[in-house]
């Protein structure tokens, strides 16, 4: 919980303002990722010490371990202990061996055992996301001993305020049996066992499972917290809600970028290295670029039509593009659909009538334009020749069966990349716009030869 | 909080399977979104009463919606007054007009004055966000007689377990002036003031915020629930962080679709209607369309030189593609930075550098590979005459050229669009594509009349 001071306005939509409460060290955080990290240190030791812990728990992980990895050891000594093991781990995990090994000797002994036991995971499952604090109980008490207990745990500050939803109950070997909640555990009978408000069908995440996956399970159940358990059925930590907005957060951002047709960057934009930006970028565009090579094959197969009637050369940026557009909004619809678990794999044949149906009734429209644009032109400036009806024909043609496998070829992608046990979000626009481009040729040249042979061709 | 019961094996990435404790009814929602309008009522009703009201809070607002319009008169009476005020105004805004009429007779006068209020604000708003119930002290209590006024508001289960993290403190005309939490009172001695444990600075959102800056003032201040007032500063709500889960989903995906190059769909791909599928997405197409055809205009402009020299279209997909693949990487990434609020407008500038230092690279090293290919191609085929060096010469240039131009015009228009007042996410891959399209055909046949003139052309 952090509780912030300063007032300021804030944009809401154009040219709309909203007075809201801000943090004052929110005017800290301008301009900070421009400053060297030299100027970060001397920036931070500037602030009072409560202004700079609020700052520092307002940083990013990202951040937090540039501006750790900075400080001078008699610093990292103050302010390492005073974050939660959770986050002293994620911070950590952004930082090099070195880096982590000089790190931990900063903790004493306890915390350093909590942090690396979470170490131990990997950052994107449920055991790297969850605190190893949590309210707990054992089921012979009585509510009124529970109350107790807890109210104990709570002055020991041994879990912070959002641990407090759920009260998580274990057996003498710490095997999680029940959960219940302190709302219920208020409005009960304090004579009573804890047993009587203990539920024991819960929703519950072994520690390897998937961030992913924890999300799906959080949104489908509406839960604020999710208790994690080893193979043993043994309570190892909860994970948060609050931490799921980040897991959310950051996936849709590693699907979008990858949908875009770059790696994640998994880094803030203009924070990450520029070698590491390009390094990121280049490998995709490099692929795209070596499948794309494809169509000046096909184009060269086609060269002695094209020589013949160049007129078909310049509708081909056209036609190509079309058949990108339409894949690209399918298969950008499509993997949000299998994200968000709105589309199963075996939906596939349902997603496939649809897009044939939906690319076929797009693919006539832009066809239709595309038609009386050549007619059109020809009608204003006589541009395509006596064979003008020819060409119509030929280009309205090529986009109604260009337009719809567009939008099969993109729907299908994602379903074909994650049978074979690839992240769908790989099947990036550019990626499908490549791969329609070069059989989009093959239909656009074959529509052609059948149209224009004893004509044109 | 909802407690499930049943066990299932999940799929965790590739072939990996994890138990998780799953709801019994998850095996209910299968093919549930395939059946019609009746068998989902006779499926619900064939429920036990316990099962389906756990299964109704489970289904999406969408599906809430669409169910209870379709139940008979008699079980809307039963089951929209078990609905939370905030959830009824959600569903209620999924239906038209008429049917929202229709269920607000079924809810009894002080509910339907709650829904009604919540009603008044617009979906995406902080207003239309909140839950109006909330654990709510005044000033002058003790600790000890604010444990008791929670006891009793726990008891009365007149907010839910989740609005348990904080406790906020009203004055006489319930303005809000402060706030604590549950644990700070338990950890405080009761004979105190709830001054005494009262935070006077903290967050606070207007009813009027929008979701996406709400969703960024949780995520800065890494907050569980934040109270809204009204303009006066009278208390109205909370919203808390799991309603800000669904909006960030919500953003994230209406974002992709926009970037894919269609409107955002506001449904579930497989549950939209087929024609409200292709009015959003043939508006664009239509539109990209439309501005693509300016390479038909580009492609007869330069019909001579085509003419003269075929060798040239062939490499006019491949070119073109270059650039827009360029262009969507960097609108994708500017884009997402843009939504987290990692750029701001005024960074067009430190954006723009990157972008061309970052394109000329990539365009270098895409420009080597096609340099390359054409001169091992004519080594091995004798495909390019003998001319080769300069067709090389000219694509590797155009290549530099067009690479670096995609990605500064790829990541400067979502800055142009945010700055006229539109959507940056508007600037859709597909977007971006057709405008790198035009003005990289006229690059690449500039370069190619200044190298070519006098030997091809």
């Amino acid at each position: 919980m952090t509780l912030c001071t300063g007032q300021a306005f804030k944009e809401v939509g154009r040219g709309r303002y909203v007075v809201i409460e801000q943090s004052s060290h929110s005017l800290l955080h301008d301009g900070w990722a421009d400053l060297s990290r030299a100027r970060q240190v001397e920036r931070f030791k500037s602030l009072p010490l409560g202004e700079a812990k609020k700052f520092l728990m307002e940083l990013t992980t990202w951040e937090q371990a540039r501006l750790l990895s900075a400080l001078p050891d008699e610093d990292r000594w103050l302010w390492l202990p005073t974050l939660a093991p959770d986050d002293t781990a994620d911070i950590l995990q952004e930082m090099s061996l070195e880096d982590r090994e000089l790190m931990l000797q900063h903790l004493e002994h306890s915390r350093r055992d909590e942090v690396v036991g979470l170490l131990a995971y990997k950052r994107d499952v449920a055991g790297g996301l969850m605190s190893p604090r949590y309210a707990q109980l054992y089921s012979d008490m009585s509510v009124a001993e529970a109350l107790t207990y807890l109210h104990r745990q709570a002055l020991g500050d041994s879990f912070a305020a959002e641990t407090l939803y759920y009260v998580y109950i274990l057996d003498s070997e710490r095997r999680l049996i029940g959960v219940s909640s302190l709302r219920e555990l208020f409005a009960t009978n304090p004579d009573q066992p804890v047993n009587a408000v203990m539920h024991k069908d819960f929703v519950r995440a072994t520690d390897d499972m998937d961030q992913e996956q924890l999300s799906l399970l959080f949104a489908e159940h509406n839960l604020i917290a999710v208790p994690v358990v080893d193979a043993d059925g043994k309570m190892k930590g909860i994970v948060t809600i609050d931490d799921i907005v980040d897991v959310v957060e950051e996936e849709a951002t590693e699907d979008m970028q990858k949908m875009g047709g770059s790696e994640a960057l998994n880094a803030p934009y203009l924070e990450i290295g520029l070698l590491s930006m390009i390094k990121k970028r280049a490998g995709w565009l490099i692929l795209l670029f070596l499948s794309e090579m494809l169509t000046a094959n096909a184009m060269s197969y086609y060269e002695n039509e094209i020589a013949r009637a160049v007129i078909l050369a310049v509708f081909v940026p056209l036609i190509i593009s079309s058949g990108g557009n339409s894949g690209s909004q399918a298969t950008t619809l499509v993997i949000r659909a299998m994200a968000l678990g709105q589309i199963r794999l075996r939906d596939w044949w349902r997603v496939l009538r649809r897009e044939l149906l939906v690319g076929t009734v797009l693919g006539t429209i832009i066809g239709a334009i595309g038609l009386l644009r050549i007619v059109g032109w020809q009608a204003l400036f006589h541009s395509y020749g006596t064979h003008f009806y020819l060409i119509a024909a030929t280009v309205g043609a090529s986009l109604v069966g260009i337009v719809a496998w567009g939008s099969v070829a993109g729907a299908m992608l994602p379903f074909v990349l994650k049978r074979i046990g690839f992240d769908p979000a790989s099947a990036s626009a550019p990626f499908v716009a490549t791969l329609v481009d070069v059989t989009g040729l093959i239909i656009y040249f074959t529509i052609a030869a059948n149209i224009l042979r004893g004509t044109l061709l």
